[in-house]
C-alpha cells in the first residue's frame, strides 16, 4: 500500500507538473503565433527579396545581391553571429526568350509557349525544325524505338493525375519526364525533348525546372510546355501526325563560380555545441520572383529567430538558420553546409527545413527514430489551436537531407496546399500569390518547434 | 471456455465485417474524390453563377435569373424531382455608387472608399457633411455621451484582432459593429456610422453586410470604410480631431416580393420519407459575384448530388438539395423551408450547410445528440486520405439553423481558410478568387458525407 500511495504520489506529481508545463508552452507558444500575425516584418522582407532583387539563379548576380541583402537583413536581428560559408555553384542562364511554333500544312502554325528546362543546352542557333511525336511515359521510347523517333522532337503529353489528392504525388510521379526525358528520347535518336508543364493549372504559363543529361546520352535541348500549348499540340497531333515544330533557344552553362550560404546564430546558453537548424533556399529559378519557392522558407527561417528573440526567450541550444545556395540546380549550397559539419564535427541536435511556399502549415514530417518520433509526436496538441493536422513519419528538405549521414533529425514544415504547383518554377511565382497569415503562420509554426525541440531535446 | 470461444468469433466476425465495411467505404469514398477532382462541371457552373449572372440580392433581378437557372441546371442531373418553393423576400438595392470625402482645415480633403450596409437608408439628398469623432467600441459611446456626439458622424475605428487563429472569430468580435453600430450611435444624435470593414486584408475595397435598426432609435445612414481610408481617417484624426466628412448614397427599401427556393431530390429507395438535405444560399450582396459567399455552397450542393447519381450510388434516404433564398438579409428562404417541413411533417435524418466559401475542406461541425456526435466523428478516419482535420461538435449553418427546432442534426462543411474574410461581402468576391480542386474538395467531402449518412444513419 505504502509504495502504491508513493506510486499515485508520483504519478500525481508527474501530471501536475507536466499539466503546468504544457500551460507554460501554451503560453509561449501563443506568444510567437500573436507577434508572427501581427508584425510585417515578414511579408516585408520578402517584398524585398522578390521585388526589388528578384528572381536568383545560383551563380546569377542577383543570387549575390540575395546573400548581400540577406546577410545584412540577419545582422540587424540581434543574432550572436552572422556569416556566410562559401561554396561554389555552376551557373546556368538563359539568354533569350524561347521560341516555338507549331506547323502544319492542314492546320496553318500557330505559336506555342515553352520555356528551357534548366540545365539544357541551347538550340541550333538556327533553331530545330522537326516533326513531333507524342509519347506518355519512358516506356513508351522504348515501343515505338530509334525507327519511330530519330530526328523527330519527343513531345512528353501525359498530364499530372488529378485525382491525386496531394499534388506533390502527382509532380512526382511525372518528374521523371522533365528530368530524365531528354536523355531517354536522346536514346533513340530525339533531337529535342517538349515535357508537358507539371501543373495542374490551365493556362499559357511553361514551368521549369533541372533536368538531367545522361553522360552515356547525346545531349539534347529540353523545353516544358504550358498547359494550354500542351492542349493544342494533343488536338493538332490528333489531326495532323504530321505536325511538325520550330524550337529555338539560347542558354548558356557556365563555369563555376563563386557563391555561399547566408548562415545567421543565436549562441545556446547551456549547451552552445548542439545545434538546431532552420532553412529555406535562397536561389530561385529565373522565371518569376521565388515567392513561394523558397522565398517563403528564406522568411520562414528568418522570422522564427526574431520572434524567437523578440518574445524574449533565450534558447539553451544554438539556434542557427541557414540559407542554402544552389538547391534548384546541385544542391552544392547544402552538400557543403554538410561537408563542413562533418569536419568541424558539429552535433545537431535537429535540422528543419521549408520548401513547400508560404501556405496554410498542417505540421511537420519528421525523420529520425521511433523514440524521437515519439516524442516530437506528442507535441502536436500544443499545435491543435492553430488548425494542425499531424506531426507524421518522415520529412525533411533536399538541402538538410545532406545531413542525413550525420544521423540528425530530419524535419519538414507541411502544409496542404493544392495551389502550389500553379505557381511553382513558373513567371507567377511571384509576391502577389503569397498571403502574408499563411506566410507568417509557417514561421510560427517553425519558430514554436524550435521553441520545443530547445526544452526538451529530442 | 465455448462462451468465451463464442465471443472471440463473434468479436472476430465482426471486425471482419467492420473492415470490410470500411474497404468498401474507402473505395466509395476513393470514386467520389476521383470524379470531383477530375472533372469540371462545378467550376463551370459556377462561372455561369458569377460570370453569365452575376451578384444577386435578395428580391433582383438577377437573384431571379439564378432562380431559373438553378432550377434548368438541376432539370440536367437526372434527379427525381426538381421545384421551386416560393418565399416572399424583402428587397433592398444600392441605387448609385456612394460618395465620401473628408475634408480639414488643416490637410485639405481626400476620398475615401465607403460602401452602404445592407438595409442602410440613403443619406439626404445632398448628402451628409459633419465633424467626425472615432471609436472603438459600442460601450465607447455611452463614455462619450450625447454632448460629445449628437451631429456627428462616429467612426468605429477597432481593426479586427490579427492574433486571432481563425479569422471568422476576429470577424465575430467585430460584427456587432457593422450590425449594432447605427441605433447605438443614433441613441446619442450621431447623424450617420462608418465602421473599418471586417477584414484583415490592407486594401481599397469596403466590405458590405446586414446591420439592423434598432426600432427605438431614428434611422441614420450606415457605411462600411476599406482598411486603408480606415487607415487614412485613423491618422487625419490624430493631425485634426476636427476632421469632417462628406457622405452621400442612394439606396432603396423595397416592398416584399415573391422568391424561392430552389430544391432538386433523388428519391429514397428504402426510406423515401427520411431526408437529408445539403444546401447553400443562392443569394449574395451586390458588390463582387457572391463567387465564394456563397456560389461555393451552391456548387458544393449540387455537385455532391450530381456525383453520387454519376457514382451509380442508389440512396436508400431521399437526398435533397435546396439552393436557399435571402441568407444574407433576412433568412427567409431558410424560415420557409423550415415551415413548411414543419406543417408537412417532414423528418430530416441530418441537414448539411456550405457557407464558408470554396476552400480546402478541414472536416465537417455537427450540432447534434452525444450519440449521433459519436458516430459521426468515427467517420473521420474515412477522410484521412483527404487531408481532414477533424469532425467536431457544434457547426450548422445560417439556413438549416431553422431546422434545430424539429431537431434535426445540423452539419456544416469546415474549412481553414486564413483568407475568406479578404473577399467576403467586397467586390473581389469573384470566381477569379475560386480554386477549381479547393472546391471541388467541398463537393467531394459533402457527397462521402451523405454516402455514409444514407448508409449507417445517425
Amino acid at each position: 500500500m505504502k509504495y502504491f500511495s508513493i506510486l499515485i504520489i508520483a504519478l500525481v506529481s508527474l501530471s501536475a507538473f507536466a499539466g503546468n508545463n504544457q500551460a507554460t508552452d501554451s503560453v509561449k507558444i501563443k506568444m510567437i503565433f500573436d507577434r508572427a500575425l501581427s508584425e510585417h516584418y515578414g511579408i516585408n522582407n520578402l517584398k524585398y527579396l522578390t521585388k526589388s532583387i528578384g528572381p536568383r539563379v545560383a551563380g546569377s548576380k542577383n543570387s549575390l545581391l540575395a546573400i548581400k541583402w540577406s546577410k545584412k537583413t540577419l545582422e540587424t536581428l540581434g543574432l550572436d553571429t552572422v556569416y556566410v560559408q562559401k561554396c561554389m555553384v555552376a551557373n546556368w542562364e538563359r539568354k533569350k526568350d524561347e521560341i516555338s511554333t507549331i506547323k502544319s500544312r492542314k492546320l496553318g502554325s500557330k505559336k506555342i509557349d515553352v520555356i528551357s528546362l534548366g540545365g539544357s543546352i541551347s538550340t541550333p542557333e538556327n533553331g530545330i525544325d522537326s516533326q513531333i511525336i507524342a509519347v506518355d511515359s519512358i516506356s513508351d521510347l522504348q515501343k515505338l524505338g530509334t525507327e519511330k523517333i530519330a530526328g523527330k522532337v519527343v513531345f512528353f503529353r501525359r498530364p499530372m493525375d488529378h485525382t491525386y489528392f496531394r499534388p506533390g504525388k502527382a509532380y512526382g510521379s511525372n518528374s521523371e519526364l522533365r528530368v530524365r526525358g531528354a536523355s531517354a528520347a536522346a536514346k533513340y535518336g530525339a533531337v529535342a525533348v517538349i515535357v508537358r508543364s507539371l501543373t495542374m493549372i490551365q493556362n499559357d504559363l511553361p514551368h521549369t525546372g533541372i533536368m538531367r543529361y545522361d553522360t552515356t546520352q547525346p545531349r539534347i535541348p529540353a523545353f516544358a510546355v504550358s498547359t494550354n500549348s500542351a492542349d493544342t499540340l494533343d488536338k493538332w497531333l490528333l489531326d495532323d501526325p504530321k505536325l511538325s515544330v520550330f524550337l529555338k533557344s539560347t542558354t548558356i552553362i557556365g563555369e563555376d563560380v563563386e557563391s555561399a550560404n547566408v548562415i545567421g546564430e543565436i549562441k545556446g546558453s547551456l549547451y552552445p555545441d548542439s545545434i538546431i537548424i532552420v532553412g529555406g533556399h535562397l536561389d530561385s529559378w529565373d522565371v518569376g520572383e521565388g515567392a513561394h519557392d523558397d522565398g517563403a522558407g528564406i522568411i520562414h527561417s528568418m522570422e522564427s529567430l526574431r520572434i524567437l528573440l523578440e518574445s524574449g526567450i533565450k534558447p539553451k541550444h544554438t539556434i542557427r538558420c541557414v540559407f542554402f545556395m544552389d538547391e534548384e540546380m546541385n544542391q552544392r549550397g547544402g552538400r557543403k553546409y554538410a561537408e563542413l559539419a562533418k569536419i568541424k564535427n558539429e552535433k545537431h541536435l535537429a535540422a528543419i527545413e521549408s520548401d513547400g511556399g508560404g501556405f496554410n502549415p498542417s505540421g511537420f514530417g519528421m525523420d529520425a527514430s521511433d523514440e524521437k518520433l515519439a516524442r516530437f509526436q506528442s507535441w502536436v496538441t500544443l499545435f491543435k489551436p492553430y488548425g494542425v493536422r499531424e506531426f507524421t513519419k518522415g520529412g525533411g528538405g533536399v538541402d538538410i537531407s545532406f545531413l542525413k549521414s550525420l544521423n540528425v533529425p530530419l524535419i519538414g514544415l507541411s502544409n496542404d496546399s493544392q495551389i502550389y504547383f500553379d505557381f511553382h518554377h513558373s513567371a507567377n511565382d511571384v509576391l502577389e500569390n503569397v498571403h502574408e497569415r499563411e506566410l507568417q503562420l509557417g514561421s510560427a509554426y517553425i519558430a514554436a518547434l524550435i521553441y520545443l525541440l530547445d526544452k526538451y531535446g529530442l
